[in-house]
């Protein structure tokens, strides 16, 4: 019955990854927890670099400084 | 004053019927609760099926199954 | 599948008025969308009223100038 | 290390006023609270005015009684 | 930078279980998309099992029909 | 009618900073983006350190190995 949600930037994920971030979490709620996988849910929310900010710098500008 | 935030997969959500989500949802605190409607916020987020996960699995591939 | 996070004041809300929300709030999402009520999940969040604000204001105080 | 999500509906916003949200956030938790601004991330969610209700009226339809 | 927010039922989770779940959602993180784990964020909400709901039902009574 | 969610630890946050977040997470909204404060919500929780994990540790160890 636990809801994973996980943000993370909107940078090419494929639809692989994201099946893999929902497999693992899933999992990892299982074996630490013995939850029940059925009733698991896992909600990728992907996110626009200009929406997100870290250390008051917009991820766009930051991303663009490190090429 | 409540905030209430439904979570549901993209899938072809009409208008009309976020309007009644948005209706029904903000009746329920109000019934229940007595809450003051003109301050109770309801957001609904689409989720694409790709980023949606339960039972470990990705709904997309739950759906094609399906058919 | 769907998933509702309601959030409300911590204000002696009763066991069974969060047993109506979450029957309402199921309920509503399968009369609108026609979603399977076994994996809607509904999760009530009651926030102290020294940490939730509108109008600038914490709610805390804005019920104390209301007696 | 403090997170921060704000949510707005999605009209017309900049990334100059992303940036400033973004900034001005983090500036917040950095001088109320001390908090270390290089951990500190603030995430927008831009929503559409479809699904954004108050006073259990759709956003969409008050922003067009108001024109 | 990606930030995991984990909710759980309240039913006696111990710290230990708890490091094992921040542990291994960061790594995930790493081991999917190669986030860096300096930055990535994992937050768990304990919920009351009064506070949560699925099938409609609330889980305190639900925990009780199966005993 | 924006909503901003702060989440921070619960390390002996007052009531008079808590407001001071309120304020001041309702005014960048206003001026930022000339947001009606009135229906300007802010929601702030407070995290067990035990709860909340970065770098894949937990807070609670990374503060103790701080002493």
């Amino acid at each position: 019955m636990p809801y994973v949600n996980i943000k993370i930037t909107d940078e090419a994920v494929t639809v692989e990854q994201k099946a893999a971030l929902i497999k693992g979490a899933t999992d990892l709620l299982v074996d630490v927890l013995g939850k029940n996988p059925a009733t698991t849910v896992v909600v990728i929310d992907e996110v626009n670099t200009d929406n997100w900010g870290i250390g008051g710098e917009v991820v766009t500008k930051l991303r663009a400084n490190n090429t």
